[in-house]
């Protein structure tokens, strides 16, 4: 059996401020994003938290993409999930990591539903990038 | 530094099939589960595909929460995201396991932020269950 999907855990740190607390951007950036996987988007939405920090999610017909910010640190947390043959979910992380400019940032991926998940041979299941 | 957030990533395989493409229980579980992880849904969202499968996310004051099923294979990917020390995502992900009844699961933890994703220790980052 084949893995469902593969999700890719993006990590960055110390990036540009000003994006972290920006909505518009960060919306622009997921739509832009998932296009640029060849996903498509069914529905989008964030929240901005006080005093700052960003939450945008959408929800796609090939699984989601997540996004958390942390203006104050410059740590930002993504997540995209793609299932099906048709979209690269690393085209979305390399538009990110161009639209938040991190200093240094790790991307992980896990083969979601792979049996290998299910047994011994986890390290088979992800890579690091 | 510590890690920002808890996400656990919980597979399962072979689970109830009727719950898979029941919206409404789906919704139910996933704010049943945040509530049992002591964390706060801020938005919540659902979307269901033709002919079958149901995208669930919630954001969380504490991060996010996202469900996709496979009702035909059985198979059911969540992620339960929560930053701080006043959530336990293990108790969400409790919850999710006895609502969709799966013959097997795996769940792995990574522990978002942490500098040890950084590095050469990422089997640190990482456990399983």
């Amino acid at each position: 059996m084949e893995a469902y999907g593969r999700h890719l855990i993006l990590e960055m740190w110390d990036c540009k401020r000003d994006v972290l607390n920006d909505a518009n951007k960060i919306i622009e950036l997921i739509s832009n994003s998932a296009n640029e996987a060849g996903a498509t988007v069914i529905k989008q939405f964030y929240h901005e938290f006080i005093p700052s920090g960003i939450t945008g999610v959408a929800i796609l017909a090939e699984s989601h993409i997540a996004i958390h910010t942390w203006p104050v640190e410059g740590y930002v947390a993504v997540d995209v999930f793609t299932c099906g043959r048709n979209c690269d979910p690393q085209l979305a992380v390399n538009l990110l990591i161009s639209g938040f400019e991190p200093k240094d940032h790790t991307t992980l991926e896990i083969k979601r539903g792979s049996p290998l998940i299910k047994g011994t041979l986890l390290s088979e299941a992800f890579s690091t990038a």
